[in-house]
């Protein structure tokens, strides 16, 4: 799974089938050290009610499918956590503000 | 799944039986917030009927295997969506024409 | 899928009993505008009998499997069209001698 | 399988139902020669039981379902074994400490 | 598939218990004209009795696990040829010694 911060939403009203009614959300990557975006996007089904500016991790390809949403739909990407903290050789590098 | 633009076609007349009247589009990678080509590009299946021109989102792997034109297809990229519009941090980086 | 150009070939003797009597063809990936080989090289299974110096686009990853000479195959590369031609923003790029 | 180094931990209090109990490790790959961190980090399930500092291999993709803790989860990164040495051409880079 | 050359080996005795028993080789991808490492490595389960030095392809993703010494195993590389030989444009870059 790679971290992300969520910074946006995509939206289409002429899509697959079987992707009607849910939500697309844009997602910089980052580095989970100084948390900084890494300018290289991708476009993630959201499966936990993640949002703007909130740092998750996604999963990629056919393991996409595993989530209750996404169950079946053609996704490559799928939010599956909302990141409460990261910590990195016994420091906290990004703590969620409460 | 990643945004792209469509830029062309891909036509050939020997091929895998399973791929017959398949439409082949040329995609190029886009950056979403100044919407430029990455000069990266990949040949997708359509499944919704793109033109070119038009920003889509496509999805790779297994689950290009997910859509109604190609389930059961040998194909490791599909477009699912044409969209409508990219929000980044609240403000639209891009609005399709009307 | 990925347009690459056919430039060799790869032979084993020894190798996994469910890959015997496949072709294995050196692909070189193009640049779809200007076709120049990107130095970028892949090993692919060869579905649709192409040869050296042809422009193909091949499918990678668990679809390689879904072709009727790959089926079951250990494969992540499978050749699946011989290309005509490629046209971007109503130019084309290639198109292949007759 | 890639080598990494366990670096830190991902903790997360809102997430997929499926995903709820696994610990989630942040890791950073390795140069298998040198040691060294290549700044290049993923979360990743562990179904081994590693600790910090520890080098490790995980795999990725669908594979990364098919060990005991992580089947039928949504993941795309497992952890499969702590490594006790890495020998390259007749020499060891790396022997775990007693 | 890629081309790669053997290096080495990698141990582990605390593993999923799946893999207990097989292989695991360090490879190091190669440039199929030069035959030169390119610094970038892999670890792979050997299905064809490898050894170091040896120049292979393996496969990657899912189709790792078609192997009659993979199959249901956590992988996502396999090694499943020994080259013989790799021609480009007519001429052969790499012939194995007798």
């Amino acid at each position: 799974m790679i971290l992300a911060r969520v910074v946006g939403t995509v939206v289409s009203s002429h899509k697959a089938p079987k992707i009607e009614g849910i939500r697309f959300l844009l997602l910089e990557k980052i580095d989970p050290v100084t948390l900084k975006g890494k300018n290289d996007f991708v476009v993630s089904m959201d499966s936990v009610g993640a949002g703007t500016g909130e740092i998750v991790f996604y999963v990629s390809g056919s393991s996409a499918r595993f989530t209750e949403v996404t169950e079946g739909k053609p996704t490559d990407s799928a939010i599956i956590a909302i990141v409460d903290n990261i910590e990195k050789d016994g420091s906290f590098t990004y703590q969620k503000s409460q």
